[in-house]
């Protein structure tokens, strides 16, 4: 520890993009005690130089650059799983200790990653992977790892909470989208975040620091946002609630419930208040009780303070707790409340027909709202379903799906809580 | 670290008190792996022996066979500074790391006992003493040490919070403080709670933590929340705030400002949505904006769990990221609205006078707000001034205190946000 403070810590930055630039700019202006900036890759680098780092600092193109010199810490800001996943691995089998803000490669690959650097001596920090500039990582590795957490639920992307958010007050999908888009809040193509890609990865990564559950990424079910209409929020408000896509798991026996997508969540429920591309994290322990963590979730600077307290942690000798995680199922099967808007040609019998298919699956109505203001020819309506288990909703549901009458696709939403006022 | 896994870290507990108990518990019940409970002290030790710690746990009365056994970290639970500070003092010297929830010793003390743990080369970690189970020492440490925090906000008391919560929801203070104290969460003497002596040391802690500045305890201005009538939340809510105890601080230059007392805050501000036992601490980053960090900040369990976090971090041979701080002088000229509400017998020519002992200190009178419903034998009503420092209004208070029509002291309240609604 006393020799690393001594010494100067010397990191390399690959990719100088958004996060990459932000952390250079901090680290030049901030000046932290014990590292230095020593190299820059990015792919055609010429076009990358800027002239506030310092003269001393290595601009190149060539990855061998960095994995040969003297570089103590790499911190991984380019993304992706390739070529990025092969150079954190040959850091680490150089003996360099990696930062990464990569969460698809940690979602994907951690496990092995963290072996591989343990292997080594070094380290492997992704802070900035899960809820950028909010030290949720920290938070759970370090100050919660004597409790037993058995459950998680937050918002995790930025991009579709500024959506969601948005169309609460009154936007519309598509418009606001490219909005979104102008800002530089979604990319250009906004699939990661609207279908919940990006979301479960994050969800992933927690799953394993908070439930200590091992999950393989594709077996959490992830649900797009975009099916959700203006419609949807007038429903929500009139039953003291909001939408906002949640990614949430729990505990239940050997099992681990986990999912992601749009979910109605109570007014009076901190999840509603976070607006625009604020994240959240809510998380339950056994002994210490609920916790919530909240802040700016993405962008170059908030992501950067993530990266560089990884960084100054390893430079003052630090190192993760890595509490063991197991292989565990997952399913998504809660017990919750549902949402169901349909869309119909309206013609007498189809409550009759609808209820009858639900209660085939043993599912009881608890409510059924109809909005004024539509024609019989394009009618939606809202059928709450008391607390079952999604799978047998979602054989009720695909037995509606061949009714005749449906004009849309079927909207399915989880409500979060059992209690949600009506 | 590797050695530190292997063998077991040997722990004895100092004081089986609410934190004590509830860490040897959680200890016997989920067992993590590396840590081993092999002492519990207590002064007259008969009367605390509990029959579900492993058999091979030693009781004792004698600080000796603690201080003199091969014990790696001790947790020091007792509270207060004598003889506690002397325990801890003698732990570290005898190269045995220390784990604490004691807030008035780390405040008082922290910096030495630190220094001390760094020159024997072992740990001193305190993450229960600010917000118990609300990781915001780790979060703060380990998660924001890459940014520049400039000013912290927080609710860091929950007795303080439970009472005032309940004053908003009608109940009266004498009555209300003794429910707390049935409920156990106030001590017989609630001094240290109520005039704000336990959120300042708390605030102390996090001043050094998070804006990197020494602060002697007794150079923070606390003011004591027994003043606080239905009258004034009745007030605030009129002007869209209620009542918190808030503990603040922010850099100003070489400077900082630093205060711990009742103030208005708006009732949009998540500082207003923190309710009952809950503590709230909102950090504002230079370069990553606002976090926000709330759950339970006391109670055995919750506290317990920071403990055990604290004492697994030195298992897993982490170190607390100890960023030097530097003395600075503290200041608690905010330059806030203010809310002063006075308590009179009626007669002309009141208003004029009071106006005019503002005037001589240059403070803007923004609105008088008076409720109906009061004689004139004793008419309370509220002056809200604006934004002006508070020494100024320190002068003018001294002045209208030495009118004769004014039946109570004076009340004066910092109102958070300059922009709270009137
Ligand atoms: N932006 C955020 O708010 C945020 C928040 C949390 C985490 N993250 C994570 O941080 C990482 C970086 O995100 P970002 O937003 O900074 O992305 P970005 O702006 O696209 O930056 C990535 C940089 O890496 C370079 N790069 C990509 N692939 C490369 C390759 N094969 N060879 C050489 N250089 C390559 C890119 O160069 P070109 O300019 O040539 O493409 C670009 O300069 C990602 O893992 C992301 O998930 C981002
Ligand atoms: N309670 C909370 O929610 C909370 C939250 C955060 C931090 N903390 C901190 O945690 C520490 C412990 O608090 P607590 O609530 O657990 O207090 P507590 O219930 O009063 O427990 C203190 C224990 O230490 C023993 N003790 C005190 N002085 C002693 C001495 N001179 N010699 C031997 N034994 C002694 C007491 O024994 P006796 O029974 O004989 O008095 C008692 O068993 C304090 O520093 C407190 O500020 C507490």
């Amino acid at each position: 520890m006393s020799d690393a403070q001594a010494a100067k810590v010397r990191a390399a930055i690959l990719g100088f993009g958004t996060v990459g630039s932000s952390v250079a700019r901090i680290l030049c202006d901030s000046k932290p005690a014990g590292v230095e900036l020593t190299h820059i890759f990015n792919r055609n680098v010429a076009r990358k130089r800027v002239d506030w780092v310092s003269q001393s600092v290595i601009w190149t193109e060539a990855i061998e650059d960095v994995l040969s010199a003297p570089v103590d810490v790499v911190l991984e800001l380019a993304g992706g799983l390739d070529p990025a996943g092969d150079w954190v691995r040959r850091a680490l089998e150089a003996g360099k200790s990696v930062v990464t803000a990569n969460k698809k490669l940690i979602a994907e690959h951690g496990i092995a990653l963290d072996k591989l650097a343990r292997s080594k001596g070094c380290h492997l920090f992704y802070g900035a992977a899960v809820a950028g500039g909010v030290p949720v990582i920290p938070g759970l590795q370090q100050g919660l790892a004597g409790d037993r957490i058995t459950r998680i639920e937050g918002i995790l992307n930025g991009t579709c909470n500024f959506i969601l958010s948005k169309m609460e007050d009154g936007a519309d999908f598509a418009q606001i989208l490219k909005e979104t888009q102008a800002l530089g809040y979604a990319e250009a193509d906004p699939t990661e975040d609207v279908a919940g890609f990006d979301a479960r990865a994050k969800l992933v990564i927690l799953l394993r620091i908070a439930l200590r559950a091992d999950v393989a990424v594709s077996d959490v079910a992830a649900k797009s946002i975009t099916e959700i209409a203006a419609i949807d929020f007038a429903y929500a408000r009139e039953m003291g609630c909001t939408i906002r896509q949640i990614s949430r798991a729990e505990l239940r026996g050997d099992e681990v419930l986990a999912t992601v997508g749009p979910m109605l969540v109570p007014q009076d429920s901190p999840l509603a208040w976070s607006r625009g591309t604020e994240n959240m994290l809510l998380v339950g322990g056994a002994y210490g009780g609920d916790v919530v963590f909240s802040g700016h979730g993405a962008g170059g600077h908030p992501t950067a303070v993530a990266v560089i307290s990884d960084l100054l942690a390893i430079a003052h000798g630090s190192c993760a707790i890595g509490l063991p995680s197991k292989k565990v199922g997952v399913s998504g099967d809660f017990l919750l409340r549902h949402y169901i808007r349909l869309v119909v040609k309206d013609r007498p019998g189809i409550i009759a027909q609808i209820a009858g298919a639900l209660a085939e699956q043993e599912i009881n109505i608890h409510a059924i709202l109809q909005k004024p203001g539509h024609t019989k020819e394009s009618l939606p309506f809202v059928v709450i379903v008391e607390p079952c288990p999604s799978s047998a909703l979602r054989r009720a549901l695909a037995r509606i799906a061949t009714f005749d009458y449906l004009l849309e696709p079927t909207l399915d939403l989880q409500i979060l809580e059992p209690e949600a006022g009506l």
